[in-house]
């Protein structure tokens, strides 16, 4: 089983250190995928304290429908190649002692005969000392070693109504230089550039960086690494931006994955291709947790929640 | 040898396609270097109608000054290690029938013991339709197979005094993700990430993307890609920038890349490994020639010339 957290704390990172007095920080975003502050409301309709994943409890309107548009259609498509959800309860909804952060977390593996890894659904919502709240949504899908196809990763980083980080893309698994067809098989003939045009030209929407040069590295050519701004026209057109321009592109985006990457014409996997990518994946895995992991959840969740997070994803990364 | 040319197309394509009335075109811009029409008049001191590529004749004045200060550096810090230029007079400089496109490319060699496979500087001036006039300079220096060492590529694209793109970068060899200890040794250790900083923090500078997907996957994490745009604050800022922070990161980076991956201690590098480097090299040039010069240079030189310069690279990067 392969986690790749790498998308998730670059932006994290970013997101909090442009937050009023706040200090730059790495943990398990990954883990964890939120919600907007604006729609905290609807976290009334978790039952028990212990809101599910696909609830998305935290997350505004637009976002809460982008999300679960997209897991449901992940879900429906490969219903039959996933199995249920085991991690620990503990671990699919943890908070911190001081109720003011909550995660959620569903990972669901793929049968042996499938092309899928694993699919991991989650969501943060940590509220901040400016009285806001950061929100983290996230999704993605990992291919096992029987195809060379890429990853899914899917990720919407709020701190504020009117700004927020947007990750989209399909990370490659292989050298795009080393391997050309590669590039051409899964960006170019796929046209998934038309998606990243589609929100590059809005002037809302700028580009993102992350303050991580591994995290940087993992990305595709293609991939939506975007900061969306809407402060000098308010809350409305953000949303607007999400239900419009983001819904097209990222079901645009799924749709490809699934029909290419999923259900594609599978590309012949030598054992020495093998080889090289479950070491890439292994170092992709062992790498992110090293950087991001250690010193990250123990400072919103506590040492003890921290460490047993931490337990599970190491046992599923091996 | 290793030729790779695809910084050059990525950004020249670019910059032509947002002047006015012009089409996106991909040509050989690898092999050619400029200046900026700002400063054609000091193209008067080019000797017998055929300058030199070290000239810079059309250059602006803060442009060739960089470009100067940088060559010179280099060729004096490697001048043991560098071969004279063999290039044929005609393919050292060039130019169309009508007079309104010139380039001119010098190619040195590394001695068999040194790390470095060649140095290439060149510049084109091409007149626009417009009145205008686009100028590409570049300075690019690559490795041979004796080291994993990063390449070097410099290259400025101006088509007004108050619009450019740099592209600063010290391209990886290496997949990035399945050696993390190479990032660390050539770009975290290195601190490169200053310099784009340096220039990414300016409010002039913005993101710059290729159209080539092939183009934007070569880079490194470090790399500065950006399109400089002082429209609005005229043309004395934009020298000022160049003269003061693109000097600066500029200088640095050739710094680091002489010092760390020229002069740096050497990473012991497997047969097996230098099969791959060659490998990707191999493909790194014939993907950016086949993509890019076959319907470039006839389209500015005629077919004639565009043969003749085609013929050394293509010997040259076999």
């Amino acid at each position: 089983m392969a986690l790749n957290f790498s998308h998730f704390p670059l932006s994290l990172t970013s997101k909090i250190s442009q937050l009023p007095s706040s200090r730059s920080h790495s943990f398990l975003p990954c883990t964890i995928a939120g919600s907007s502050s604006v729609a905290a409301s609807s976290a009334t309709n978790m039952s028990s304290g212990r809101p599910r994943v696909k609830d998305f409890p935290y997350a505004s309107p637009p976002i809460k429908d982008l999300m679960v548009d997209l897991v449901s259609t992940i879900e429906n498509r490969l219903e039959s190649m996933l199995l249920p959800c085991t991690l620990p309860q503990d671990v699919q909804y943890f908070q911190n002692q001081s109720d003011t952060a909550h995660a959620s977390l569903l990972l669901r593996s793929g049968v042996p005969s499938s092309p899928i890894d694993f699919i991991l659904s989650s969501w943060l919502h940590c509220k901040l000392p400016t009285g806001g709240a950061l929100n983290i949504t996230s999704l993605s899908s990992y291919m096992n070693d029987s195809s060379d196809a890429p990853h899914l990763a899917i990720e919407i980083i709020q701190s504020s109504p009117t700004n927020l980080v947007l990750i989209l893309d399909l990370p490659p698994r292989k050298d795009l230089i080393l391997n050309p067809d590669y590039l051409n098989i899964f960006y170019e003939d796929t046209q998934l550039e038309n998606q990243r045009q589609l929100l590059d030209n809005l002037p809302e929407f700028q580009a993102y960086v992350s303050t991580s040069l591994f995290i940087r590295s993992v990305f595709s050519p293609t991939a939506v690494l975007h900061r969306l701004d809407t402060s000098s026209s308010g809350e409305a057109r953000l949303e607007q931006i999400l239900r419009d321009e983001v819904m097209s592109a990222a079901k645009q985006v799924v749709r490809i994955w699934l029909e290419r990457c999923v259900f594609g014409e599978k590309q012949d996997v030598s054992e020495f291709e093998k080889d090289l990518l479950k070491k890439r994946d292994r170092i992709y895995r062992s790498k992110s947790i090293e950087t991001h992991i250690g010193s990250a959840l123990p400072e919103m969740f506590g040492q003890e929640i921290a460490d047993r997070v931490l337990e599970v994803l190491l046992a599923a990364s091996l």
